[in-house]
């Protein structure tokens, strides 16, 4: 850590600093420049996290040189983490796929939904059970009668499902049937509902929040890390910026950044961030390109009368002939699919 | 609601949004102009909102003519609510201060910070039992412990307590001690936790999101309303922006059009806003300025050795020395503090 | 355009904003609903841009149906706009790729990064000689003297040149030498510079603000085609968010909005977005993916002793093999490069 | 400047570096910790602005210890800028009002006006002669004949005037007819503008970018004092984020940001930065509670039929109520109005 000293700063104060630092167990390095005297904190920099050096005395500024994140660093672990999700493999060549509908609605409609998507290429199976919602007067998801379709589903189809937890009271309940347990991006820092997962042994979906720098997502995922799962996949799904044509930005610089930064794979969902339709079928092609790990994409049915964001929904055929295009995509850049 | 329909749609296309609108038991309007059709859809426009309109050939745009928030709305009550926290008004004429430590640390740093900001003028105490933090690894709270010196403190100064809650496995414990349930803006949009504090019978401190619009703040405190939990106070506390120097950038125009939305008391807290403490004060004039009910500011004894956020805290001289200022500003816009 | 009138709005009210509107010479059609009464004006919505509706007494807010710009529009033309510079077709199935430094800093290393690009694939030759820079104290541009090296450049390569324009007073000598005018992103709302490549006849290439909505970046294209130059080429280069892992945010969804929305090329410009040329391949790969029409890639022979933007800039042979990759992409997305 | 290593750096990568700074000028301290080695740049680091560091192998990071901007700093003049305006004290006790239409519409309308904010305690007269506007079919300003209006307004009223320039081909016509040249928001970055009126001896009003860093619109500011023209009014005008309720987000935590960081005087202007007149008072009196030297406020006799911003703008009686509630606040806070 470099402690940066204000112009004019006291020796008393450079003295209160040091101990300070040293008090923490660091070794002190002092620089005199011309303009600015700086310190340098040599050793575990984790002790100073908790210490306001800011507010001492004299202090300018506090430059960490080390990453706050540890277990999910790509520093820690060099070499890709790759999933084993009942046998399809999420973070090596292949780029997987999970389609599906934004909710399960019913037990017929998803049975035919999952059936079509597995044919479409899809390799995993979303639908959400709960559901986070903006109003309280909106559908708020079947509950466990929607976890038992979506087992029933997966029956039928093969298709592991990935469906959300909402509440650290569900966590044991939704481990009974879920294979990949999603956390949605207004949970990405619930941070109670990460530690509950973390302490689970199912593989997380962790969502980015809206609003959630590279490093806060990271944060949240070594939440889960330090608990013991390391059973990891992240998820960009857009941010919040001032533009509107569009949900939210889909920031697909985020996938390269995040592949430099951590060894977890990386997916992307290209339907919550565009919220139309008719932008998902270029956006997942860019997230294929761009090096996502997989892809999570809303298909329905009959997206006219869905219960939720049936705006941005594929209809099967359609998300068929995508996947036609993501194949040769994935081909192009080295990857398979 | 106006739907408007793309130019060259077929009088089929027409007839089929007309039909899904009165399926849903309203009335339409059709416009034809040179450019667009138009259809108005008259009556219950929330039976519309589930609707995904925008889904149906022909259609370019759906653009809402209500709001979607209604009991916490001006609209559905005009006269401002105010609050009574064991005889503390909030969201009358007076402007409340909330003050004390961002977490309990301690019994004695507790008690006599809260001695110290009840002779400075705050009405009510802060402190944070449990804490969200951005690392696994910082300092999570003392428990129920320093819910226990929270009421200790409140017994000797008499001043209500407002305290955090992150988990709805905590709910019960929180309203045994707490006067306000604070939310804060990590969780603005957990939506279980909103539903649970609106079951409860306490006062809420409902925080804004980092990247919250002011309607889907308003959203949030309609699903605590819509429970039946009408005691709720709103709080900015600075949005998350392309701006670094200061850690949030506080929104003070959301007070004034809060104000004219909502009939809920409105607070600021500067303090997280602008996480240093040197710009408190400045932030704090304006606040009062600006027209807010009260405010939210960290204090700490010993900012120093603070566990957490002691840059931002202000001594307890300076926050006394704040509030002589404060109760001039409050005087110049014909309030009282 | 649609006028939606306040809960209690007088009859006196309501017909002043009728005959204001009539006024205009519109036809006008009110609807009175349970909640609201809106009010329709049906005819050249533009005449009322310039009107401020919302400031008469018990208009709560107006609604336009149409967009604001129109001859840069996909209804006012549908087919794609195809442009040929030299020879070079922009905006057809073939994806261009512009390359070359970020400034012109000597005639030997530009005429050498200038073979470079050629042979790596380029189709048009990129470099400033005047240079908007955040510091006065950074270097500037040659000014002519670089103008002077990119035509010899062009000369030798056959490369058409793409070149900054920052001043009005620079125009005409710009027009000299460029093949392409280029727009800057911090002068895209340079409403004088605007209008005066709107009245050369020579192709401009303009920028997407770091703050710039997509309708406003429309708008900004439509100053120029207002004049009478409709060879105009778009470029998304990032926006300014929150985000700081790149130095802004590729808002690549733009590009198949603004596909939907004109009928102008788009481009993009990963070098200037991410701002660091490891991340530079990756989003080169998804622009093309996502519908791109052309690329503009910052290529530099010795990256380290570049006089601006070094760390973006691409080495000769990195961007060789990138170019290799692209092709494959383009092929995957039916197009050639 | 302190350049961090990445793990793993070799003995020539190190040596590299340090030749590259040495050959700078610079002396070098090299510390190696645990985790990291870290180099310090020890003299003039504006050296090493323009040279791209991080390019170089094996650099991680680099961190700058100095601001980049020196003349408009605090630390370079500690002493607050007064400015002398024809008698109008701008920097010192006194908060400053400029007021007046958005832009000048014709002669009768301009003086009356001018008569009421001068009667209602304005100390500077507004008024755009040359308007920047988003559409090119929307009003564009009177030109020269507006400054002629504007110079009458000042003869009759005794107000100097604040005025746009917007094209470097205006600044002498500019500078014959206004006592501030203002520079609009979209031209924060327009460097050559920048230039041009750091070489008149006007006094200029810099406006905020709408998506412009403090650090950007200081640097900003330095462009016009490296030239030589020291006398330079900051002026806060919103920025550019994702909430809608607002045109823009008022940013008062930059004003006492910007008091730390320079000697300059700081404006606010509440009318652009809201977009409607309702929420103009509250804001004004935000902004002189925060500290601001100065407020302008858009004052019009008839909103309704203004040319331009007729919804932000105040009518002259509701600026006199303001103008007596905003002298109690300054009172308040210690400053005079």
């Amino acid at each position: 850590m470099i402690i940066v000293l204000k112009k004019g700063v006291t020796e008393e104060e450079i003295e209160h600093v040091v101990e300070k630092i040293k008090g923490l167990g660091l070794a002190v390095h002092i620089s005199k420049g011309q303009e600015r005297t700086i310190i340098g904190a040599i050793g575990d920099e984790s002790v100073l996290a908790a210490t306001p050096l800011e507010a001492l005395p004299g202090v300018e500024s506090v430059m960490p040189i080390l990453k706050p994140y540890k277990l999910v660093s790509r520093e820690f672990k060099s070499e890709d983490t790759v999933l084993d999700i009942s046998g399809v493999k999420i973070g090596g060549k292949a780029v997987q796929v999970i389609a599906g509908p934004c909710s399960v609605e019913g037990r017929d409609i998803l049975l035919e939904t999952a059936r079509e998507v597995k044919n479409g290429g899809a390799t995993l199976l979303r639908g959400g059970a709960f559901k986070p919602r903006t109003s309280p007067y909106s559908f708020q998801g079947l509950g466990e009668e929607g976890l038992k379709y979506l087992a029933e589903a997966r029956k039928q189809t093969g298709l592991p499902i990935v469906t959300e937890l909402m509440d650290p009271r569900d966590t044991e309940l939704l481990c009974e049937y879920a294979d990949v347990i999603q956390i949605g991006a207004r949970n990405m820092q619930n941070f109670r509902l990460l530690t509950d997962v973390g302490d689970c042994d199912k593989p997380v979906l962790l969502k980015r929040g809206l609003s959630a720098t590279i490093k806060e997502f990271l944060m949240s995922a070594e939440y889960i890390a330090s608990r013991g799962n390391k059973q990891i996949i992240l998820c960009e799904r857009g941010i919040r910026t001032f533009e509107t044509s569009t949900r939210n930005t889909l920031d697909l610089s985020s996938v390269p950044v995040l592949k430099e930064e951590t060894h977890l794979p990386v997916f992307v969902d290209p339907s919550h961030a565009v919220g139309r339709w008719e932008l998902v079928g270029a956006l997942s092609k860019a997230s294929v390109a761009v090096g996502a790990d997989g892809l999570m994409i809303e298909v329905h049915n009959d997206p006219e009368n869905a219960l939720c964001d049936g705006v941005q929904s594929l209809k099967p055929d359609k998300f068929s002939e995508l996947m036609a295009v993501l194949k040769k995509v994935a081909e192009a850049v080295g990857r398979t699919l």
